[in-house]
């Protein structure tokens, strides 16, 4: 068992302590190295480290009734995994996020594929049109092989997972509740779909009820692992507004589908749009055009992408989906211009890269190997 | 007669001259001062003005069919005024434009209150959703005492017409053809209650049968004489969306109202948004507040707008809807920057005048007397 492994009950115990969240486990960590030695600490320890009165009470009153070990039997009986941020399976657009979950949980896959996702979310009561604009570009986005992100809710959620999963694609439910309870209940079978053709995910231990004040919580992490949100429908005050809100703060692109100024439900979307926080959407190719997904089907059909040498390897991992001047590249990677303006070349030949703007660049999905988790 | 006046039959005449319009009328009128000088001139001094050759056959070839005298006397029989652009009837955002007629033809009125035009278009063949607009944001845009410009066509044309005309507002028909026939022939009664609540214009004279090329150069006008334009519904290639296109050409805002992605006549509209060319309104507020018309028709209402003073009356000749720096209305005023400073706080208070941003000035509606056309 890896070191990272045998620390990893603590995580997870860790995370049954009320006020202990990102900024204090990084604090715990810097202090303590492995949260093991933070989890065994006394009070004096931990006022060394830094913690605050109030979060050493809360600690020492809970830690007695929390099993480590206890924790992680739990997960492992109902197969889900618990992903540190230290974990390469994390999923690496979350870690950019201001407010990190120091502990994700997962049940089912998250692939190399998820880091093209979008976020599909909606008013839990749409109209009819909602529905069917949820439907088609989900299962557009699908096609495309973009992973649909949503959060289980009726309406607009729901409708979004089940079209991804019709058109064979892959789609990530993001839960405001422990990974041990569906809700709503109805949508039991959906998420065993899911599961089995994705991932449900969430930041709360199991056990969790789901509550309204969470869903702002979750909305973050939906947002967080995607590339943009798209909002089909919600009204001003809409928990779908709210997400793209926090998308925009994230840096994020926001996206929204436009409607009938008469129906509540497009008041929020077309506001979005009006005010310029959301791109308007027409179909589904503005969304990949705007996200540099276009044309990646077609590329990850016809040929095995793979970097040609050395040179294209190295280049590739400074590259990502913000784009970056090709100074940039060059001073990161040390190597003399002209190789590394020929290796560009040669990979936005192949499909791998693209240029963008004026000698910037980004990278195209490639197929990588899977995450495995 | 005034010599302007005695000088009108020519201007008249020289439009039905082919290929005369704008550029040549500036040249000859630069050469000959009064157009009854170019009208009698020789071919040798027409040279001599600089006109070129196609033109002085073109005109040689038909100016013994026409009868300056006979143009005026055919106008006149049917109540129509022409006007030249240097009338001060002429409305006065049309000479701003670059192509701006040198004649325009009145039937009905043009008032002072028609400074405050905004166009409403859209396609003939409007889904009951675009007819709803159409007729809703027609007529609260008419009780905001703001006269609604449009094409006297089927559909949304004509519903903007009767909307506002239903709300007691002013609204004017600009025709591409003359003013001695109506298109489409249905609207006969429609064009008689326009002309007697605001008025029928076009720039083509008397006998002119409409014509599908001619409808650019009308929807100039209906844009030039406007404000803003409003594209409530139209399809990518439809007239409403070249009427638009050329608005912004014209430094005009343009409006449009957001719809299904499904439906075809929603499909322009939502593209102008989409591509920032447009501004999306939910609401009539949305286009009151971006051309600083808001609370017109309150201080319309409560108040004769008079200036108190003759500092106040020569602010607001140098006031517009554009806005104007401080420093730039002290120097063309010559006024001291006191002066000018407490006599525009004053006309703010009145309503009469507006802040934009700092230190800029527009002015608000006033109630001027009727151009009396």
């Amino acid at each position: 068992m890896s070191e990272q492994r045998s620390d990893l009950k603590y995580w997870v115990a860790f995370g049954r302590i009320p006020r202990i969240g990102r900024a204090r486990v990084s604090l715990l960590e810097k202090h303590f190295g492995r949260l093991e030695n933070a989890w065994t600490a006394s009070a004096g320890e931990l006022r060394a480290a830094g913690l605050d009165a109030g979060s050493i009470s809360a600690f020492l009153a809970t830690r007695d009734k929390v099993s480590p070990e206890g924790e992680l039997e739990g997960l492992e009986r109902l197969g889900i995994r618990a992903l540190t941020w230290h974990d390469e399976a994390y999923p690496p657009r979350l870690k950019e996020i201001y407010d990190l979950p120091p502990v994700l949980y997962v049940r089912g896959q998250l692939t190399a594929a998820d880091e093209w996702a979008v976020a599909v979310v909606g008013t839990r009561r749409g109209t009819a049109y909602g529905r069917q604009v949820a439907e088609e570009l989900a299962g557009a986005l699908a096609r495309s092989s973009v992973s649909v992100v949503s959060g289980l809710a009726r309406g607009i959620d729901s409708i979004a997972h089940r079209a991804t999963l019709a058109a064979g694609g892959r789609t990530i439910a993001v839960l405001a509740n422990g990974l041990d309870l569906v809700y709503p209940p109805e949508h039991a079978r959906l998420a065993q779909e899911i599961m089995e053709r994705g991932a449900l995910i969430s930041d709360y231990p199991l056990g969790t009820q789901p509550r309204s004040e969470y869903f702002p919580r979750r909305n973050r992490i939906m947002s967080g692992i995607s590339l943009g949100v798209l909002v089909v429908e919600g009204d001003v005050r809409s928990g779908a507004l709210i997400t793209a809100r926090q998308a925009l703060e994230q840096n994020r692109e926001v996206f929204a589908v436009p409607g009938s100024i008469y129906a509540p439900a497009c008041r929020g979307t077309n506001r979005l749009i009006q005010e310029g926080e959301a791109k308007l959407v027409r179909q589904v190719e503005d969304i990949l055009a705007e996200l540099n997904l276009t044309m990646a089907t077609y590329q990850m059909e016809m040929k095995e992408l793979v970097p040609a040498d050395e040179t294209e390897s190295l280049l590739l991992k400074h590259l990502s989906s913000e784009p970056i001047h090709i100074d940039e590249v060059r001073r990161e990677c040390g190597l003399p211009i002209a190789a590394v303006s020929s290796a560009l070349a040669m990979l936005e030949l192949k499909g791998m890269v693209r240029q963008v703007g004026r000698m910037n660049y980004v990278r195209v999905r490639e197929a990588r190997a899977s995450y495995g988790t």
